[in-house]
């Protein structure tokens, strides 16, 4: 479930001039900018864009990112775009960032559905003039790069059969591969980039059944190397999407200074999804609550408005 | 431009009609069939099949299938199918044909646009509830899987831009793999892989400008194992899909007892699209028309069907 409060009816022509109001003199009104933009989902926030472009003839995210700055302002940036456009942008930054980003380009590949998928690779077009899957393959190399375009290329079934036996097979070769730090990973490469996600939560299951551990715990045995890292947040991404995110908040706040571009993220990409049951989740393993945590670590408009996607009641 | 002749304006009920009566009594009426579906476009036997449907409950294509065999069958099966399907169903079957046959898929995956490969993975879905990679990484390995994987999970950019250092560099790499029979074939599967076909034919030529040979001749004097010849065939349809196609009818006709699913394939998937350019290349290269050299090479109903798609007039 989300966390986003928004209103069923608004509208986007008042929405538009609230906003330019709250443009005007020196300094913007941010607390106008949160309580609108705060309190609108997907659709209302392109309606509002539109709106403001027609009666200001201004785009309006630029005007934003004139107005405000720092950690608030990308986090605004950031829930403006169109999901897709936004997971496009994401994944360039990552890329142009280097190997220590690149779980941010696994996250986009194995969470979101094969269609949504699809519809980032249109808008890295649009974007960027190049296709994901190239500036991927261009800045990696051997295994890593393997895996990263078997995941950015996958288009998975979506059905939920389940072939019990395969699970069974594939369970053995992953096995196989990972007990053993030189293993055959090519096996393990195509396995996580064709099999469906139902199929491949059967196999890792058979693995845990067998070997009384998960594998993606196993993976944490190996060698860190950047191939082990995606490997490792790809099976965690597939298995359970809601729990690895919990620990990408967990990590992001228990960070020295704060990984603000970690917390924004999961929390601009999921307030609209099921950033409510990834709250659950964060309480019951850390015993505190998640807008407690995150407004002990954060400050000012960037706080406020984080807080405010996280469902904060003013 | 097509050779099929279809009219501008038909009648769906009245053509499933004609063929129900076609269908009537010991043997069908071949002749009406072809008259009838030899003579429509894709929407339109769309149309025919869903009046057929509704006015008899039973499945069009099912009951072809039953009154008519052999090539004749398998061409007008083919060509009832929207073209995203069969190429669904062409893919399927190549990849269980083996690797002989997997030029089919390195077809589908370098020929279309990347909004029509998606569509045929779509389709691949539906049909046999796994994904078209899935099934190509299933039954190939090495290098061969990496490139075939790869060529059908590319959602390639389509603008017409051209980076011409980079064209330069890129032919350099290709140059440096071809060279030696064991080439870093990882960067070479790289570039066909990812990069925009408009890039790619420039780094084609750039290739040809510097080594007086195309990278596609060269690359026949190579050992010629499964990998090398996807390559080959990958290099040729991006490069030139008409001229790569006008050898596949060359190929097929001159064959000992001909190849009539190269010749069915070329013919139906092309009909609606490029074969008249196909014909004239045929006509340039072999100083025959291929009207001639198919009526010389096939007999009864599948040689009328296969030249009315070629838009032979009765």
């Amino acid at each position: 479930m989300a966390t986003l409060i928004a209103p069923s009816n608004h509208s986007p022509v008042e929405d538009a001039e609230a906003l330019q109001k709250a443009f005007k003199g020196w300094g913007a009104d941010d607390k106008a900018i949160i309580a609108i933009l705060g309190h609108r989902n997907v659709y209302q926030r392109q309606q509002i864009r539109k709106a403001y472009e027609e009666l200001y003839q201004e785009d309006l995210i630029k005007r934003l990112e004139s107005e405000i700055s720092g950690d608030f302002e990308r986090a605004v940036y950031r829930w403006m775009l169109e999901p897709a456009d936004r997971d496009a942008v994401l994944a360039n930054v990552a890329i142009r960032n280097g190997n220590k980003e690149l779980h941010v380009v696994v996250e986009i590949a194995c969470v979101l559905s094969g269609e949504e998928l699809l519809a980032v690779r249109r808008a890295y077009h649009n974007r960027y003039k190049r296709s994901l899957e190239e500036d991927v393959a261009a800045n990696t190399t051997g295994h890593l790069r393997q895996l990263l375009v078997g995941l950015v290329g996958a288009f998975r079934y979506e059905g939920t059969e389940i072939n019990t036996k395969l699970a069974q097979t594939e369970a053995n070769i992953l096995h196989e591969s990972v007990k053993e730090k030189k293993g055959n990973y090519e096996e393990v490469i195509r396995i996580l980039t064709t099999r469906s996600k139902t199929q491949l939560v059967a196999t890792f299951n058979r693995y845990r059944d067998e070997h009384a551990i998960s594998i993606s715990k196993k993976l944490l045995d190996q060698t860190s190397d950047d191939f082990h890292k995606a490997l490792h947040t790809a099976i965690r991404c597939i298995n359970d999407h809601k729990k690895y995110y919990e620990k990408v908040l967990r990590n992001a706040i228990k960070k020295f200074g704060t990984d603000e571009d970690g917390l924004s993220r999961v929390i601009v990409t999921r307030a609209e999804k099921d950033l409510k049951d990834i709250k659950e989740l964060y309480y019951k393993r850390n015993s505190v609550l998640l807008e407690d945590a995150v407004a002990k670590e954060t400050s000012g408009d960037y706080k406020k408005f984080i807080l405010t996607l996280l469902g904060k009641q003013e």
